[in-house]
């Protein structure tokens, strides 16, 4: 396989954008990352997106991104894994420089979802789980959470407000974070005040949806030498999945999907887990926060929660995660999610994450989950050093 | 890149499959393609699928379907390109096994489309074209189909009985083909009798939308080397993509993206497009079958419809296609069409394509699109011989 690296990125602020349509959306973040990645020009446009089709009834979204972006003639395709779209999308640009296909790939992440769903929100994202099994019997994935939450509460015994813990960081993080939907602070008092969704689940332990674009620009690296900034490599990409639906595991606390694309992404890089200097997982909700972080080997399993107690996770700490506020602060606009989450890891790799930089970040583990891990596509990113 | 070869195929017949779920569906034509590949198992499944999203409320189908398989743990992520998907789909499973990523990958094209949609079938395929600029304006495939024909005979003026050849062909083919929907002949009266859906289109002139799956094994020759089948390599394999709205074209018979994607599959392959045995092209309506033959550079612009004339199309003519009945008498499963179409080149040059087999089929261009040609896929497949 060739080596591959990130030339260019580029994202809009996550939030609610009512004015603006799916393809102007995806319009910003791609002439974001084609400026930040010189002149270099695309040969194919790989998309991830979740809801297109309930939203915005548009179906081929890539060809409809690329011919807006005045790439015509070129490869494009829609990825979707749910809320791993974004992650699969850069999965399969990924392929396509590192198999030799073409020298320059553009990825986008990109989702519609507050103004264009309406009243449909709750069932269009339900489609992550399994209609016939488990959404026919009015499951969402706010209660499939709850429920995890619940087992996890009941196995391990550890105090319920050691979840706050998490939404707390990200909103913490968030504050400098240009891009992020909620930049401000959030207290315990207000996490512990905060209405309840689906017991034991609180409205700080579930990330909000929202709208939003990222992008990047993927090459080799001879064909990105006069990129000025520092180049990005990925050095590990894969996914695995799991059972669909949750009551057909073994173990709903155990997530195995999370576990091996973890293990086979460090694999591919040639590390352990633990020589990495950032963990981006997701955090649509709390609990999975916390999973993520067991899955990967960070911590025993029903321990999880306690790395946050010893200050680990924090800018500073051993294993910083949600270094720019997650899904929780930064908002989850869910099929662009995983592409939000390599573009800052790409930031904090590069240097240049300002307030949030983690110091000496050479290596990140990035991570994005469909649903209760039902799929998991992870990639280990590393400063490019020649 | 690594070589790629196709070591197993299976397929279900098309049709109205009101009696079986899309996982179900889908696992059927797995299981055939897996029986086919010997004991091969796969690492990743790529699925090709336009409107599950519509017809089932499910989205992560390829999670869903790989789990039901019985294919936990490996890679799985779902592909759409509208009704292109199915090559789409065939296009990231060469890319996994040709940059070395996994050695074995499973591609399925599914669609669950009749019983499920009810009133809203015209409206969800209808996403294959610009919601905002042509559905918006009451647009459909068919109508637009209309317009393209329309444009065609006033142009280049052929008798307008001359489209009646390609679907009659196909019709012919299919009789033979017990995969096929439709497996009668249909004669030129019938064709000229049949009730117009949108001036100058007619019955006829329209594929059928239908239920069905199909599925490949891709692998490396030499994990391939215990079947004991003939092997079918992909020599080529890119997609290209032109304007989504068709007004947005200077020359709307024009088909750009076909013309791109076989010139790139053929130079990738090391072919002109001439040197082919057979032409598996996307006749989902008999318009398009005729642009598809000029783009490709089999006839001139507005001469496309007198190689049917010629008898230059047939089975044991010099350039054969829709040799299994192709979309308009196979049926058109939507984003299962692009591996049904490829799963037939491959029957052709494994010699096993019965009464329907094209003599010394060594070599095959195949070619799915969405809508107009807004997204064109072409593979080039061929024979293996070490």
């Amino acid at each position: 396989m060739r080596d591959v690296v990130i030339a260019g990125i580029g994202m809009t602020p996550v939030g609610e954008h009512w004015e603006i349509s799916l393809r102007s959306l995806a319009y910003r973040a791609i002439r974001a990352a084609r400026q930040d990645a010189g002149g270099l020009q695309p040969q194919a446009l790989y998309v991830g997106n979740f809801l297109a089709i309930d939203s915005s009834r548009q179906a081929n979204l890539a060809c409809l991104i690329a011919d807006n972006a005045g790439l015509g003639g070129i490869e494009a395709m829609t990825v979707e894994a749910a809320d791993a779209s974004g992650a699969a999308a850069f999965h399969v640009g990924y392929l396509a420089v590192a198999s030799g296909l073409v020298d320059v790939v553009l990825v986008v992440g990109v989702e519609k979802y507050t103004d264009a769903l309406g009243p449909e929100q709750e069932s269009a994202v339900a489609q992550a789980m399994d209609y016939d099994y488990e959404v026919m019997q009015g499951l969402t994935l706010a209660a499939q959470a709850a429920l995890v939450m619940q087992r996890y509460l009941y196995e391990y015994r550890p105090p319920r407000e050691a979840f706050a813990a998490f939404p707390m960081l990200a909103h913490a993080n968030a504050v400098t974070n240009p891009y992020a939907m909620y930049r401000r602070a959030v207290s315990r008092e207000a996490y512990e005040r905060a209405e309840m969704i689906a017991d034991p689940l609180r409205l700080f332990d579930m990330a909000p949806y929202a709208d939003g674009a990222a992008a990047v620009v993927l090459t080799t690296p001879e064909r990105a030498r006069d990129v000025t900034h520092p180049l990005v490599a990925v050095r590990g990409s894969i996914g695995a999945i799991d059972t669909l639906a949750l009551h057909d595991r073994p173990d709903p606390l155990a997530f195995e999907a999370a576990y091996h694309s973890v293990q086979r992404a460090c694999e591919m890089a040639g590390i352990r887990p633990g020589e990495v200097d950032l963990f981006e997982l997701d955090d649509a909700f709390s609990i999975y926060a916390v999973l993520s972080l067991e899955a990967a080997g960070f911590a025993e399993r029903g321990q999880g929660w306690r790395l946050a107690e010893q200050d680990a996770l924090g800018l500073r700490g051993r294993l910083p995660i949600l270094t720019m506020g997650g899904s929780k602060a930064r908002g989850n606009p869910l099929g662009a999610t995983g592409v939000y989450q390599i573009v800052e890891a790409a930031l904090q790799l590069r240097g240049e994450a300002g307030a949030n930089q983690v110091p000496n970040a050479r290596r990140a583990l990035v991570q994005n989950l469909a649903g209760p891990a039902s799929s998991a596509f992870t990639h280990v990113l590393e400063r490019y050093s020649g």
